[in-house]
C-alpha cells in the first residue's frame, strides 16, 4: 500500500460533525459524544456533509470517524419519545426519521466516492447499520457491535436492511433476535467489518486505505462503486451484460488509456479524472 | 443473557414426535429413531405441531430437537421406494411428498416466533435442510451435516434451497456434488450454525438462547422475523422503504412506547404483546 | 472420498491450451506462461474446449489448471491497447472481448459438468473471475488472487460479477478498491476457495474431488447444478416450488431408482445417466 497520509486538516466544526479535510481524503466525525445520537438535527448535517463531498472533485475518499467510546448509539429515543405528544401519536415524526435515516444510508451507498468507517469504539443500531453501509470498515480490537432493539421492544429493522445484506443470516438473526454485542473480531468474522486492529493503530490502517484509494483515478472508483451495488441486484446474465457496457466506457476514458499505457511503459499513471 | 430456563414439561408425544411446552418456550422433538426420518405422516405431524405453536399466543419462541445419534435422516427411503409400484410410477406420490416438505420447511420460515434448531447429532439431506431452515441452529460437537443424495442418483435440489441461503455458493457446491460430511465446526465457519457447544452443554446453551428471546416483545420479535425474511427478497431501496414503514408501526405499538419507556426510567419493561 | 485416479491422458495440445482426458475427467490447462492472458484468441480456444465437454458424453468432470507461474493475468492488455488504432478508437473490439468474456464465464456456469478450478499461482483480474466462476476451487498455498484493474485505471467490473457472487461485500469491495494480493489462505475465509493445500499435494486433492463427482451419476449432478444456479435468483417460494419439480423429475429418472435401490440392498449402483 502506499504512504501513510498525514491529513493537515481544515476542520470544520458544526457542533455536531466534524468535517476535516485532507489530500484527497474528506474525515466525517461524529463529533457529539457520549452517545453520538442520530438525532434529526445529526442525520441532515451529515447527509449535507456528505453531499458537499459528492460534489467536491478534490475528494477521492471519505472517511467516517466519530468521537469518545461510543461510535454511535443509533437514533435519538428522548427525541423520538417527546413526539408521542404530538397530536398523531408521533407518527409523522417517525416517518421522517426513518425517511431520512433511510436517505443517510443510501448517500453513503450511492455516494461516488468509497465510504470507510473508522470505528474505535461501540456501534449499535442505527450506528451499527452505518458501519454496513459503507464500503469498507476497519475496526480497532475495542469496537463492539449491537442491534438491540428487541430490548427496548423495536426491533431494528432498517438496521437489518443494511446488516442482512453484510453478513450471513443466521449470524444477522442471532444479533436481531438476542440483541447481545458482538466484538470485533466476531464482526471480521461475519464480514461486517474488514480488518480489526489494535486502538494505536487504527488511524494509521485506515489512513493507508484511504490513500491507497485516493491515488487512484477517481473516474474509475466511481464508475466501479456505482456498478457493485447496481449488477449486485441484477440476475447474472443481465449482470455481466450491464458490467460489460460499464467495461467498454471505462476503456474508452482517457484515464484507462492512460493507466493501461503507464503500466506497460512501467512508469506512474497520471490521472486527470475523465 | 437471561437465567437458564428449567423447562417444566408437559411432554405430548404422539409417537413419531414429543412437544414439550415451558414457559413461554416449545420444544418438538424428532422421536422416531434411530433415523428421524421425514416419512408423509412425520412431516404432517411436524407441520402440524408448527402450527399449533403459531396458534398458541404463549410461545415465545421453538426449539426443534431430536432424539438419538442421527438428528434427521432425511426423506424415508423405504416408502419412497414402496411407491414405484403405483400406476404412476411413484409420481403423485413423489409430487405430495416434495409439495408437503417444501411447505415443512415454509412453514418454520413463517412461523411467527424463532425457531431454534438444537442439533446433537447427523442431520443430512432433508434433515439439513430443516436446520438452514431454522432461524439460528446450535451444534454440539458431534453434531454433522451432508447433503449425500448425489450418492444415490438423487440430487438434494430442496435441501439446496435452503443451504444456498445460508452458506457462500462454493460451500453449498462442495458440499452438493461431493456428499461428504461436515463435521460442527465447519458448518460453524460456513455460517450453517450459530454455535457449536461440548455436547453435555447443549442443552445449557439453547436453553439460554431460548429464554432471552422469550423474554422480549413477541410482538417486536414476530413483526422482525417477518420483516427479515421479505427484505431480503428485495431490492436496496424497496427493502428500505419496506423496513421504514414496519418500524414506524412499531414505533406506535404499545410494546415500543413501554420497552423505550422502561429503558429511559431504567426499569424493566412489562410486555402487552401489542 | 473415492482414491485418486491416475490421469492417462491423451493430452492434445493447440499451443495456447492443452486439454488432456483421462476417465470421466477432462482437464484443461492454460499453457501460454509466462502470463497466460486471456486474449480472444485464448478465450474461443478455451470456450470452444469447455463447449466440447459439454457434447461429450463421457465427461463427469472438468479440472480447470495452467501451466506457470501465473495462473492467469486477465485480458492480453497490449492486444487491448494496439486496438486504440482503429477508426472507433477501439470500441467494436472492447465490446467484442467482454461479450467473449462474460460469454466465457458463463458458459462455465451453464457447463453440464461440475468446473472445478486448480489454482497453483497467481490468478489475477479475468483470472480471479475465472477462479470465481468455477464450481469449486481448490488453491495451493503458493496461489493468489487479486482484481488489480483500479491500478491501471480500469475498474474490475465483469471481473466483480463472478467475485461478488462468491464472497461478503465488504470482502470484493476491498479487493476491488485497493487492488491488493490476497493470499490462498484469506481467499478460503472469504469463501473464493474451497480448500488450502501445499503445493505438492494439490493434484492429488483435486484428484480425489474429481474422481468423487466423476463417480456419482451424470444425470444428477447435471440435473442439480443447473438448478444450483437457477434457484438461486428466485425468491424463495418460487425456488421451492422449482426444486420441488426438479426433484420429482430427479426420483423418476432410472439412476435414482438405481441408487435409491442399490442403497437399500447395500450395493454398488451402476449409472446409466438417464
Amino acid at each position: 500500500m502506499a504512504d501513510i497520509v498525514e491529513l493537515s486538516p481544515e476542520a470544520k466544526s458544526d457542533a455536531l460533525i466534524t468535517v476535516e479535510e485532507g489530500p484527497g481524503i474528506t474525515r466525517i466525525v461524529l463529533a457529539n459524544p457520549p452517545a453520538n445520537a442520530l438525532s434529526i438535527e445529526v442525520m441532515e448535517t451529515l447527509k449535507a456533509a456528505f453531499e458537499r463531498c459528492a460534489e467536491n472533485t478534490d475528494c477521492r475518499v471519505v472517511i467516517l470517524a466519530a468521537k469518545g467510546e461510543t461510535w454511535c448509539a443509533g437514533h435519538d429515543l428522548k427525541e423520538l419519545t417527546a413526539h408521542r405528544a404530538d397530536e398523531d401519536r408521533g407518527r409523522a415524526f417517525y416517518e421522517k426519521t426513518m425517511r431520512l435515516c433511510s436517505d443517510l444510508m443510501q448517500t453513503i451507498v450511492r455516494l461516488p466516492q468509497p465510504v470507510i468507517a473508522e470505528v474505535g469504539g461501540f456501534a449499535t443500531a442505527a450506528g451499527c447499520q452505518l458501519v454496513a453501509s459503507c464500503d469498507l470498515a476497519i475496526a480497532s480490537e475495542e469496537a463492539q457491535f449491537q442491534t438491540p432493539g428487541v430490548h427496548i421492544g423495536l426491533f431494528c429493522s432498517t438496521p437489518m436492511v443494511a446488516l442482512s445484506r453484510n453478513v450471513a443470516p443466521k449470524h444477522a438473526m442471532e444479533m436481531l433476535l438476542t440483541g447481545e454485542r458482538i466484538d470485533a473480531r466476531t464482526a471480521r468474522e461475519f464480514g461486517l467489518v474488514n480488518r480489526v486492529v489494535p486502538p494505536e493503530y487504527l488511524g494509521t490502517i485506515i489512513g493507508k486505505y484511504a490513500t491507497t484509494i485516493a491515488s487512484k483515478s477517481p473516474l474509475t472508483v466511481r464508475t466501479g462503486k456505482e456498478a457493485f451495488y447496481r449488477q449486485m441486484e441484477m440476475p447474472l446474465s443481465e449482470a455481466y451484460d450491464y458490467a460489460a457496457r460499464t467495461m467498454v466506457d471505462n476503456m474508452l476514458a482517457r484515464d484507462a488509456e492512460e493507466g493501461i499505457g503507464a503500466f506497460l511503459e512501467k512508469r506512474k499513471p497520471e490521472w486527470t479524472g475523465q
